[in-house]
C-alpha cells in the first residue's frame, strides 16, 4: 500500500515511520512546525530518519496555531506543568484539534501524490487527556477521510490498541537509536524527566525493560 | 449560540454570515488564502461584509496548499475549464479535502476563542463533484469535531439540503449586496460567466427570478 507517515521526531513517530517502511511503500513522511515549545529539537530527529531510510521528508508551517491557538505546549503558552501524562493539567498542553488539523492536510497532501493512506502514531497511552487521541475520534476522522475523498483514502493507526512501551519494544525490533529522538514538552537541550511526555518515555523503556538511552537533565 | 462563521466572499458564505448573525452570537469569521486564482478577489469581499456587520475577520494563509497540492482551481493548477458545475470536468477544480482542511483548522480556532459551534455554507448543488461537500462527509465531520474537542463543537451546515437559489433569495431577504461578492473561478476582473460557478451563479439568481446584480464579461 502507498503511505505517507505523519511524523513529529518522537520516539512513536520514528517507529511507525520504520514499521511502515517494512511493510508498505512509503511515499513520504510529513511533519509540522506549529510553534511549540519543542519542534525545534525534534524536527530534526524526523529529518534524520527520513533520510537514513531514503523516505522524502516535507516539513509544512503551521503558523496559524501559533498565531491564534492558546496552548501551554506552544512557545505563546504558559509553563508546561510537570507529572504524569495522565494527570488533569496536562490539558492544558494540549493543542485544540491538532491531530484532525494535521490529518486533514496530510490527507489533501496524500490525495495529490497518489497515495492510499496516511500513517499515525497514536497510541492509547495519549487517550487520557487528548480527545483527538482516542479511538472513537479516530474512527470518525477515518470515516471523514473515506467520505471526502476520491481515493477513499484510508488512516491507519496501528497503536491505538497499544501502550508505550509496545512501541519501545518495535524501535528494539527494527533497531531504532531512540537517542535521536525527541519528546520532551520542555524544549530544553536535555529532556527535561519531569514533564508529562518525559515521565511516559522513562515508564515505557522501564516496562518493555529496555535500556533507555536519553540524556535526562534528572 | 456562540458561532465561528467560514466565508470565503463568494455569495454563499456571504449569505451565511448574515444569517448567522441574525441568528446567533458570531464570535468571528474565518477565511483561507490558499493560492486559488481567485482569492485576491473574494477575500476583500468577505472583509467588505465583516466591516459593515461589525464582525471580527480574519484570514488564515494556506501556503502549503499552493506549494503541495494539485488543482486548476489553484495559480499553480491548469486553466479552469468552462461549463456548468455539475460535468465531470469540474472535477480538476477540486482542492482535495479543502473542506476537511478548512473545518478542522475552523474547530481547533473556535476551541481557542470559545466558540460552540463552527458554520460552513457547503449546499446540495456542490454535491455533484465534491466529496467534501456531501452530506456523507459533513456527517462524518461533525462526529469527529464534537469527538475531537472538549466543547464537543457543533458543525452548522444548515444549506445542505438547499439549492444555491435558495441562498440567493436569502441575500434578498437579508437585504445583501451581492455586487459585492466574488466567485468566478478564473479570478478576473469580470466575472468570466462560463466557469462552472459562473454558470451556477446565473441559474441560481434565475431560479429565484432575482435581479442578478453581477457584471459578466460574457
Amino acid at each position: 500500500m502507498k503511505v505517507l507517515v505523519l511524523i513529529s521526531g518522537g520516539m512513536d513517530s520514528t517507529a511507525l515511520l520504520y514499521d511502515m517502511h517494512a511493510q508498505h511503500d512509503v511515499m513520504g513522511a510529513l511533519s509540522f512546525h506549529y510553534g511549540s515549545k519543542h519542534n525545534e529539537r525534534e524536527l530534526p530527529m524526523a529529518a534524520h530518519h527520513c533520510a537514513l531510510l531514503g523516505v522524502k521528508h516535507q516539513v509544512i508551517p503551521l503558523d496559524f496555531i501559533a498565531d491564534h491557538f492558546t496552548s501551554d505546549l506552544l512557545q505563546s503558552g504558559g509553563d508546561v506543568p510537570e507529572g504524569h501524562y495522565e494527570d488533569a493539567n496536562m490539558v492544558k498542553t494540549v493543542v485544540p484539534f491538532r491531530n484532525a488539523i494535521m490529518l486533514s492536510i496530510a490527507t489533501g497532501y496524500a490525495e495529490s501524490i497518489g497515495a492510499e493512506a496516511v500513517a499515525i502514531a497514536a497510541h492509547s497511552g495519549d487517550h487520557a487527556v487528548y480527545p483527538d487521541c482516542r479511538e472513537g475520534f479516530m474512527d470518525a476522522l477515518a470515516n471523514t477521510m473515506e467520505q471526502g475523498t476520491y481515493a477513499k483514502i484510508q488512516l491507519l493507526r496501528p497503536y491505538v490498541g497499544i501502550r508505550k512501551e509496545g512501541i519501545a519494544a518495535l524501535g528494539d525490533k527494527y533497531e531504532i537509536d531512540f537517542s535521536k529522538t525527541y519528546s520532551c514538552y520542555k524544549g530544553g537541550a536535555l529532556h527535561c524527566g519531569k514533564c508529562g511526555t518525559c515521565v511516559e518515555r522513562k515508564e515505557a523503556f522501564a516496562l518493555a525493560q529496555l535500556n533507555d538511552p536519553t540524556n535526562y537533565d534528572v
